[in-house]
């Protein structure tokens, strides 16, 4: 187990209505003028932000709004948001939707008391302490963001999307309820599970031996999105189930999760690379294709870690042929992201000849090597060489 | 799942060393003054409070000290605790010890700005929001008090034992170095992983339906118990089996493992009597005696629940009749807590003759009774009359 720190300090409010305590909440902790930020218009149409809007009225607190977060978000709008909180001394951001529009208001919370671009703490990765408290009122569970101290923004003038951690922009308050997820499209619902799995994934397997006690968390967490996922599926509108499923999102990716142990990531980079080859690829869709690549592959350097996990995630029994056994895990990986609708391959994706694949790859690669030439990941340390192999396994 | 809300601010440092970090890390946070609280010699002894002092030396941080916090803490010396922050300025409690000594501390932090008497929050359960921050040097992995919102402190002149409960009194920092655990004695061990086991117990069996998120993470978290405890009987100094053991104990009471489901707690209340009754008698201990014989007697409201804990933490084959499976669940968990060193029965606590059971009986009942006569626990409502049968299955 190695030496680790961690804090989730996110309050918590879970259930139907959830949202209309917002207001409430927020004038407790001392709100006065909030930035309220958000998406298209789902949030408007759906009533969800005139609830949001009517609460924090009610609790006199004022309001500035800023739409029209895109998916993979764009540093532009939030140094739009910077503006804005630093005309306005705003004091909370509150985001109203899924991973893209919390990772938007986190890049504008940190940006808020910053006397420089915004920018350039995504590309120094400075731990910036002077960050607006945020809030979320949560549409979408997959990225985990409202509880992570992780953000994910694009940089379209320099072609690049780019990751940023710190502690200090880990939301202050969630709420969350089950019921705003009924609506979501079941493809996104899908892409939504698939991607706070992979969250677990990249956890599980790392280079660093066992932590019974966060391993076994996350293998919970594991049989739990397994079990609810065909029920969230079969009936959007089944309450239990998009609650457990709502709830296991945000421990996916909050920390608890990993904690004594290296992570791994390496599929997420790929992945990250293939959807900026083609934008309208869904990171969940993406990740479903090149999960069960990257594991077909890296199997090999600990059958045993990939067999624990097909015996305790899906009920496998093992035969005893390391290697046999270690790809039934993987197939059943590919199965339970298939069953949810999802993509197996690359061509399923849209890459519909070899030919297009070679192109493919060679674009990402040079992307990929950003990571100045150095291997990457951890289960087993990826070459550039290594990453075309396994986009050619996935097609 | 029920509605809930949720927080757990605590900055977890974890590993060895980690006591090290103690005076960086409270400079961090503006800390000028700390009261420094512990119990007896053992942590003067180790060594450990010169570490300590000389970490807050080195960070300019001026430290007043306060020991002696015996076991089942007592108001008097919080009171004293209180008169020195209020007379000293002091703006961090530091507690150094288990779960006596954090509870102590929080009693100090949480009257250290009240005007009253701090018996008084403990009597009139008022939410106070002005609390001294927490930062605490965790000895002995059992109680959870490291990060949980709980306290229960005794006040000898009126004969009670009180809990009050407060997210507010969450410590804001713990140090968690499981090489501190190496020279705990073999007894005090097991009573802390029966206590941090019986805290899941709490938690799993209540009168909520399946929450399988929250289930499954508590489901883990015994897994793990079991698999490590033995570890830690057989090695007093196998640091990863400690390590896990430490991290699970947090975990188990910090609240995670209950939420969106009621918990029970009626078993932990007719402890409280029993070691109330003979002071001489462990928590952990009396949880070993009195949670089996709880289960016997109520699992008949819930057959399934017990099977399916029997069948996730021991891989209890199911045979189909209920009642023998259920059983078979609780003669497990007793075998658990035996294979420690537990005790099994009353006697075995110094209970010798039926005619002293009946007396301590007499003697216990009326304390229960202080809940207004109302039945008590959910998983089966108790009376104090089923309490009575269940000591006298504990015999």
């Amino acid at each position: 187990m190695e030496n680790f720190e961690f804090v989730s300090p996110t309050h918590f409010v879970f259930g139907r209505d959830a949202e209309l305590q917002v207001g409430e909440k927020l004038a407790e902790r001392g709100a006065k003028k909030v930035l309220l930020h958000f998406g298209g218009q789902s949030a408007q149409k759906s009533g969800l932000l005139d609830r949001v809007k009517g609460s924090l009225d009610a609790a006199g607190i004022e309001w500035i709004e800023l739409g029209g977060v895109r998916p993979n978000p764009e540093i532009n709008l939030s140094r739009e948001g910077v503006k804005l909180c630093k005309e306005n001394d705003v004091d909370w951001v509150l985001a109203v939707g899924g991973g893209s529009v919390i990772d938007s208001a986190k890049a504008i919370a940190v940006g808020a008391h910053y006397d420089g671009d915004v920018w350039e703490i995504f590309e120094s990765k400075e731990q910036v302490t002077d960050v607006l408290p945020i809030a979320v009122v949560l549409t979408i569970p997959a990225a985990g963001s409202e509880a992570s101290k992780n953000t994910v923004v694009s940089n379209d003038e320099l072609g690049m999307k780019t990751g940023y951690a710190n502690n200090a922009q880990r939301p202050k308050l969630a709420f969350m309820n089950p019921e705003l997820t009924f609506t979501l499209p079941p493809y996104q619902t899908a892409a939504g599970i698939t991607d706070m799995y992979c969250h677990l994934l990249e956890r599980f397997f790392c280079d660093v031996g066992p932590v019974p006690v966060t391993d076994n968390l996350c293998l919970s967490l594991m049989r739990t999105i397994r079990a609810e996922a065909p029920r969230v599926m079969v009936d959007p509108e089944d309450y239990e189930a998009r609650a457990n499923i709502m709830w296991a999102g945000m421990l996916c990716h909050q920390g608890l999760a990993g904690v004594g142990r290296h992570e791994d990531w390496a599929t997420h980079g790929m992945e990250h690379e293939l959807s900026a080859y083609d934008t309208t690829i869904t990171h969940g869709a993406g990740l479903a294709v090149m999960f069960p690549a990257w594991m077909e592959y890296v199997c090999e350097e600990n059958y045993d870690r990939f067999i624990q996990y097909g015996r305790e995630v899906f009920g496998l029994v093992i035969t005893g042929d390391k290697e046999a056994d270690a790809l039934s895990a993987v197939d059943e990986t590919r199965a339970f992201f298939s069953s949810l609708g999802m993509p197996a391959t690359l061509q399923e994706l849209g890459i519909e000849s070899e030919e297009q694949l070679e192109e493919a790859i060679a674009e990402m690669l040079p992307t990929l090597k950003i990571n100045k030439g150095e291997p990457f990941g951890n289960f087993k340390k990826l070459t550039v060489e290594d990453a075309a192999e396994i986009y050619r396994l996935a097609f």
